[in-house]
Order: C-alpha cells, then structure tokens, then sequence
C-alpha cells in the first residue's frame, strides 16, 4: 500500500496499540525520536489486560486492535504490548500491508546490547513468559546467551494503583527478582516484558540490586521499538520531518484514563476517543 | 417463560455468570444450598475484570453473558459479580423473562443482619464502589445506617495470585482498611463487595481488628444470595430436591483456570467449555 523511495514523505501516521494505556511509554519514545510524526494510539482498555489470557484470545484481540488502525490508514504498526507482540505477531504481520513492529525483537536487541556476561533475565506477563518469544528472539540473535524468564501478575495492578516506590511494591520487587535470580544468580540485565513495568523501574533496580549484591541493568522495549521504528520509515523514505507530529488517543473503555494515561505517557493528554470493537 | 405453582419442579438448571472465576464460590453456596439444582456457570474470562470497568462497557458485556446463559433456559439467573449487579442490574432485569437476583441487595441484608451499631464498610472494586450500589441498597432497607465504601484494586490480583495469607497480603489490607477506618472508625461490619475477596477473608479481619482495635464482622453475599435463590424458586415451586445437582461450567478464555477455579469453587472441577461472546 505504501510507494518507495521517490514519492514524498507520507501524511499517514504511526499506528500504535496496546491492551491499555502502559503503551503510552512506547508512544512518549516515538515521538521523542520522531518528532515529526503523527501517531495514532489504540488502548483496548475495555478487555484489559491481555497477559493473564490465552493466545487464542490475545490474537483475536490484538487483530481486531491492528484493523482499527489500518483502516485509519497508518503507515506503520507498533504494537505496544509485550503479551500480543510475544502470541500474535505472526498473525498480526500477515494480515498488514504494512510493516509491523512488536516489541520482543527490539527488547531482546537491548538486552544483548547491555548484558557482559550474556545472562539475561526476563520479567513480563503470564502469557509472554508462556510465550518463550524473548527467549526464541535472543536466541535468534546470540545463541550462546542464556534467558531465564518469570512472569509477575502483580506488577501491573501495583503500577496502575501508582504504589511503584514504597514498602508494598519493593516486597513484591524482592519476591518475584528473588525467584528470578535463584534460578540464574548471575543476571547482570534485566528486560521489563511489559510495558507497564517502566514505572516500577525504581523499585525493581533497588531489589536486583540488593538480592544480586551488585548492579543489574534494567532495560525496555520502548526506546527501541523507536529506533526500529525510524529505520523502517527511512528504509520506505515515509519519514516525516518539520513541524511537530500530531496525537490521536483511541480507548475501547474510557475509565481511570484521565488518571492513568499522562502517567504512562509523560506529558498532559488531549481527551480519548471511545470505540468499540 | 416459566408455569406457575400447578406445573412439577422444573428441570431447568440455575444460571450463574461473573467476570471470571470469582463468581465460583457463589456457585459453592447454591450447591450446598440447593443441592438438588442444576448449575450453569459461565465466566467472561477473556474480558475479566470489569471491575476497573466503566459502566457502559459492564453494561454491554453482562448482557451478554445472561443472554448466554438464557439461550441454555435457565429458570433464575445470579449476577455472581458485584460489579455487574453494582452497575447492569436493571438492563439485565428488564432483558430477562426469568428472576435475577444480584450481589448486592443480599450482601447488604447479610451486613444490616451482622451490624450493631448500624455503621457498615463496604469494600469492592472501582465501579461497584463508584455506583453507591451499597450505600443505595442499605439506605432502601435502614436509612440510619451508615455506609462507608472503599475501591481496592489490588486485592483482586492478589488473590488470583494466591497471595493470600502472607505479610504482602497483610501490608495491603492494613494500607486499604486503615484508610476505610481512618473515614470511620466506629465501622462494626465490613461487606466483602467482591467475588474475589472471601480468599482473603482472613488477613482482612486480622487487619481490621488491628487496626480497629476490636473484631469486626466480616460478611460477603454468597450464602445470602444462595437464600435468595432459594426463596425465588419456592415462590415459583421451581425448585428440585433428590438426586444432587450438575454442575457444567463455560468460560470465554480457558488461560489459569485448572490452577484458579477449584480454589473459588472449593471442589475439583470438570473441564470448562470455551465459548466466544
């Protein structure tokens, strides 16, 4: 659907989804690296979350979320969300005419970026963890690093309550990391798998920290779904430049947004649109 | 749809659906209740929870799953989620040809039966909070009592997550209960305003006490709505006695269900059938 290299940089915007409103972390990075864009953002609010589910329904979901894009015409698809990106993404790619970006590959190339002994851990949802998609794409990349992975359900509802750096929330840090690093001790990165966990990057560096007995590197998704996303726009030359790109909010179910999108997004937001799917 | 007094006990089964799997410990009263009955439970588990929900989108999918368990001819249908009956009660009354008793209306005869001192604390989600569903059902049957109503969302997860007897568990009761008791302090009887929150009955007394100083009931719907279910059927002279009850179970995701539902329901459990809404 897109023309190559000669035609202008397109006015079509960056689609971008997620179960609920954590993907507004990827959304602050893409328009940190691609100022000039406008993104389009799908929050299924209505049927979150995604990571306690199966893949049968994450898939379902996640396709009906990637429609509602495309038929706003984006020129890209990210898909803001560690659970559909880890179950659905073939699905996802093969029904876009558009390229479409997750966000395993790009944590999996953070995470090797950091690691110096390639001991890596892995923290997300039940359904990512069940995946094995951030083990299979570090694999993909550096066969010879080790992955341990460890799902942790209580980590989203603690950031959405916005307990993300006291006593409630470092005990639940120190229960999960406690588990993770038993199994592996020599975890020197840590990948959040969910992109609600940036909120709770203070708490679990503090309990890596005190359980490993020295530093572990806390890594995201985020800033790298950003840079995947600007090579995949300058390879199709559909990158836009000048003035600031605009921001278009859509919700499948508008409660708690006011409070929790600017949280997730870190600047103030215009009002959502309410859709059903 | 249903033949008065002449007609014999029907061989209609009972319909009971929830969010999720919460829901299975009302299921747990009415067969100890109703031996004899026929059970029909279904939990919108793709969607759960709604309890974070607005009341719209409660609204559209509650309908949806009494229309459900309708099409399956149930004789009386239980709303075993309070925040479906908190927010959809009338649009599932007013869409249904058989009786539907929700959470609520017994849940606030369980607590003006437990009170003394007619001051009453209800605590329960987002939306079963935000409806004043408690405060209106207590108000209709004694308007000298007092209600004082408190949204928990972490206590959902943290049951799911079968932390529920643990100093985690205990540090979240403490911080909810200390703000309840903090607005009233003379609180005598606690409603349990969710599905989920029997699990953790026993660190929220023990944090109520503490905290209060004194013990304080605690009361939850099931066994009241169980009673109501049975007063419904004698009314109509539809209720069976003799051979024990079935029990079939449908969910519309089938993720963490072998590990959560014998733990609501309190018995072993035969598979749930997956169906889409």
């Amino acid at each position: 659907m897109s023309e190559p290299s000669s035609s202008p940089p397109s006015r079509r915007p960056i689609g971008v989804f997620d179960s609920g409103v954590g993907g507004l972390t990827v959304v602050r990075a893409v328009r940190r690296a691609l100022p000039g864009e406008d993104v389009v953002y799908l929050g299924d609010t209505a049927r979150v979350p995604y990571g306690s589910k199966s893949p049968r329904t994450v898939e379902r979901y996640s396709l009906a979320c990637q429609r509602f894009l495309l038929d706003r015409d984006v020129k890209l698809v990210l898909i803001a969300c560690n659970t559909a990106s880890a179950t659905a993404l073939p699905a996802l790619r093969e029904a876009s005419p558009v390229p479409v970006i997750g966000a395993v590959e790009p944590g999996a190339d953070s995470a090797l970026a950091a690691t110096r002994n390639k001991r890596i851990g892995v923290i997300g949802t039940l359904a990512t963890v069940r995946s094995g998609a951030y083990e299979a794409a570090i694999a993909a990349r550096d066969p010879s690093a080790t992955v341990t992975a460890l799902a942790c359900p209580l980590l989203v509802p603690l950031a959405e309550e916005g307990w993300v750096d006291d006593e409630i929330a470092l005990a639940v840090a120190r229960r999960y990391l406690s588990t993770l690093l038993a199994r592996d001790p020599a975890i020197d990165t840590l990948v959040l798998g969910c992109t609600h966990y940036p909120l709770l990057a203070g708490v679990l560096e503090r309990a890596a920290r005190e359980l490993a007995g020295r530093p572990v590197t806390i890594v995201d998704s985020a800033s790298a779904m950003a840079e995947w996303a600007r090579r995949a726009l300058d390879a199709r030359h559909e990158n836009r430049r000048g003035a600031p790109g605009t921001l278009a909010c859509f919700a499948t179910d508008t409660s708690r947004l006011d409070e929790l999108a600017p949280r997730f997004l870190g600047e103030p937001l215009d009002v959502f649109d309410l859709v059903d799917l």
